[in-house]
């Protein structure tokens, strides 16, 4: 019986990933390197090693026979070579190569036709006197057609092309706000530069949006495809903060925003669960910001509102079963994140104040440490209207203490 | 920040406790003689001692904020003795008492003026000659009231009484059907006794009912009492097999059977979640047939079902945390067994058939070895009707194949 599954890093999403794994009767390996990790704590086993470390994934990929991710900076070349030896890798190593690259998902969005922000590759700083040559990153595999080269410009050329705002975006393990610098004006040049360093930049124009939307979107190992209803997802600090379930927009809309996911799920390749991260501009227009490729914090809402929560959609997916409901259950749902507020050990605050309010859940994913920005664990609330949703949703999350 | 709990057991409640404790960043701990148990794989630690090792149960007790049991069958002498140190027990160890001699809970509900079965001892066959005295049945802890006495009579004598059919119960470590026998008739009770033994026995009057009913209620430390919706539970060779949510009965039934639990509640000690098993009869009767002072089989239809699952809300309970909503989120849930079909290693056929079906979803708890009638997991249908979704799980159990 084919039932073991490994899952490249041990963070929450990888522990909500375990959860819906175990209940179903899988044996769950993960590799991080953070001794008992929110994910080891909760699976069959953890191997300790870096989300690239080449020979632990191998490690792990020999006692697995489905090996997936829960997040993508990790080592692409290793799963190639181990998708080559007949190892089931879900999602596909080349879908997580173009979108690990963020200019180069940029420039495959671009390729494909969806509509997304204008953007262009900055000029590295050692190589200004060098225009015009291809961004000098050596790519292993050239069966993939190779998206990472462009014309490059210094940001204040960009500027003056796109006109400011504009926003500083570094194209590696850029997540959670790391690595992005809103540009206002010419004076942020600088400050941008020391925040995010002078290598691998590229710049994106920051478009006016109405709303933030996101659709949690999923394909089985036969291509099925299913999608969750469109959420509005509201940032703070770049760090999605608030996801609305259903958003509030207009059936067409919400028709719009998944025909667009579907679009971009036909250009990627592999089975499991994507989010395409959207923005909708008061023209109706809805571009793609971002893909993940991945269980998302998007969809962790689906755990209590969607017959099937995104985990267990995902653990179908990538073992070869076939994808559930994506319905929702429930009228209205809201997640809030619990960020850090402090610098020390994980101590919840409160937490008897909130489990007052009924139809709230509280997740919080077993770090040892917080921090201020880190997340620490979430809250769901259930309800009739999204409105009332929210409204308790704000209350919970100022209550508790973490 | 007190956030360990210590569980006594870990089997299929075990593990879905775990899932609750650790969604909410609890650090839970197991004891359990399985290496590896259910349980064991999906939290952070398992102390491997059988559910009775007082040094194992000590050990527990010293790593634990607060201590609970998923299963009865235990040491309540060590647990009373933790008490008296000042450890966090729930249940209490005196309810676990009463309960897990089976004979002790029907001298309780009938002290209480619960209505129950008529019952009675039945004597032991080496003390045949000495009619009418105690059984001798030592209790350590005086401080209790003593419910073990009883007026003996042999079976024949008891038919004699009761009129066939009766049911021949063991009085200790009896659950899932092991431990009960039905005597239609004279010729059945040496059989009846071949397989329970002679010890620790004694007989119930088996009343014609219309329905099996349950009520999982939960009742936190601060004594608050949360009643789940009334369920109908049908039985297959005295093991539980499907569960019906909620029970076609009138509005007043469903009161009374509730306002029965709430009754032997009040009587018995502790916080946490109980089920109260009971009988209707066509009188419209309802009577007390068993109590478990833990999570149970009819209530594993709230983890998809309800706002706060059986599980969240033993968590909730032991731990001081308040309770949740008990109601449902959709109209009817069906749930349903998956017994072992045969013996040998846990190998499920035809999830993916299963997994076809809409709103379905299948529990698999992680056991090594299957065996005829054994738990190896169960299979949860939510739809708008009680009609449709036992129709759909019926033909999903079908397709199953352990």
């Amino acid at each position: 019986m084919k039932n073991r599954i490994g899952i490249i890093g041990g963070g929450q999403l990888g522990r909500m990933l375990g959860f819906e794994a175990k209940k179903m009767g899988f044996i769950v390996a993960v590799m991080d390197a953070t001794p008992h990790s929110p994910a080891g704590q909760v699976v069959d086993l953890q191997l300790e090693g870096g989300y690239s470390d080449p020979e632990m994934t191998e490690e792990l990929a020999e006692i697995s026979d489905f090996l997936t991710v829960e997040i993508e900076h990790i080592n692409t070349e290793t799963l190639k070579k181990l998708v080559k030896q007949g190892i089931k890798v879900n999602p596909s190593p080349e879908t997580i190569e173009i979108i690990k690259d963020k200019f180069v998902q940029k420039q495959f969005l671009l390729k494909h036709k969806i509509p997304t922000a204008p953007y262009a590759a900055v000029i590295p700083s050692e190589t200004l006197g060098k225009r015009n040559r291809g961004i000098s990153n050596t790519r292993a595999d050239k069966g993939i057609e190779d998206l990472s080269t462009a014309l490059e410009m210094t940001i204040e050329e960009i500027a003056k092309k796109f006109t400011y705002p504009i926003i500083l975006k570094k194209r590696f393990d850029a997540f959670d706000g790391r690595g992005n610098y809103l540009i206002q004006k010419r004076i942020d040049i600088r400050k941008a530069l020391e925040k995010l360093g002078t290598e691998s930049l590229y710049v994106e124009k920051v478009l006016p949006f109405v709303k933030e939307l996101a659709v949690v979107i999923a394909r089985d190992m036969k291509g099925n495809i299913a999608a969750y209803p469109v959420v509005e997802t509201i940032h703070k600090n770049n760090i999605c903060h608030i996801v609305i379930a259903p958003a509030k927009i207009s059936s067409k809309l919400q028709k719009k925003a998944q025909t667009l996911a579907k679009k971009v799920m036909k250009q990627i390749k592999g089975a499991g669960v994507f989010a395409i991260e959207m923005f909708l501009d008061k023209k109706g227009n809805v571009l793609v910001n971002e893909i993940a490729p991945r269980v998302h914090n998007s969809g962790h809402y689906t755990i209590e509102a969607c017959y099937t929560s995104q985990f267990e959609q995902h653990i179908r997916a990538i073992t070869g079963l076939p994808l559930g409901s994506t319905a929702m259950k429930v009228p209205a749902a809201v997640m809030i994140n619990i960020l850090g507020e402090r610098k020390g050990e994980v101590d919840v605050k409160h937490l008897e104040k909130v489990l007052h309010m009924p139809q709230v859940s509280v997740h919080i994913y077993g770090k040892a440490e917080t921090k201020p920005e880190r997340k620490i664990g979430h809250i769901t609330v259930l309800d009739e209207t999204v409105e009332k949703a929210y409204k308790k949703a704000i209350k919970a999350r100022k209550m508790l203490h973490i």
